[in-house]
């Protein structure tokens, strides 16, 4: 299941009032150079426990939810490999959904917004609002993962 | 906390009539050259999951309990990393307290005992019985990480 996605920069804040708000935390338990990854993620009062295994065509991804309980045994261990953020969504005037991140922790200072399309054709014709800052899609130093270990780009 | 116990082969399964059963599977869901460890152990109903960092003196070890359900998202994954064994439990004449495990899967045909005491003297002192075959206390390769790692000591 691949998502057609395009990640931006973002040069001023839009107007928030209507879009929903979402706690995300995420932090890894396994380090960058460990064979497998295991990975905890909370979303408001959700939380979730991923396994993650291989490169390429052979990945395995194993998830399952966990209690908020389980959740803060193990999250000590992810210090120094986490992302926390505030998820803000919602609708662009043309109806794409955007997504967000205001970044906290480590990261804090750092915002980046996502949106979502159907199609290929759509992900290329689509028109920024003037509030979105540079197309960062394809750099990998904004890959979460990357960022929770690496931190901030420069 | 330290365990003070000796752990022997087994020249014959004693008679157990009076002892009690536990199934045991214990897997280990990172590799053994990640820097740290992810494991699951299952004693009858009673699923654990547990984090192991560091060695010597500074290590962190995390445990939550976790549903079957949990245990069995990720038992997968611990493939070729695994302890399987029936565990008896019963008293020597002499009131000491013996663990046989009987293994099974890829160790099957392997069978240990152990037996736990409250002080160092105790554990010189004590006199196996007959069906006690070589001291393997201080055999690493009888150790269960090892055997889940590496297989049957030959």
């Amino acid at each position: 299941m691949e998502e057609i996605e395009r990640k931006f920069l973002v040069r001023e804040l839009p107007n928030l009032d209507e879009a929903k708000r979402t706690e995300v935390r995420q932090g890894y338990i396994t380090h960058p150079t460990d064979a497998v990854e295991m990975r905890l993620r909370q979303k408001n009062a959700t939380f979730v426990m991923t396994f993650k295994s291989g490169e390429g065509t052979v990945r395995t991804e194993r998830e399952a939810e966990i209690t908020q309980a389980q959740f803060e045994t193990f999250w000590p261990e992810t210090e120094g490999r986490r992302v926390e953020k505030i998820r803000w969504s919602a609708a662009l005037p043309d109806g794409l959904i955007f997504e967000l991140d205001v970044f906290e922790g480590a990261l804090a200072g750092l915002v980046l917004v996502e949106v979502e399309f159907d199609t290929l054709a759509a992900a290329e014709a689509f028109q920024p609002p003037h509030w979105f800052g540079a197309d960062v899609t394809d750099d990998k130093r904004y890959k979460n993962k990357n960022m929770a270990v690496n931190g901030l780009p420069d």
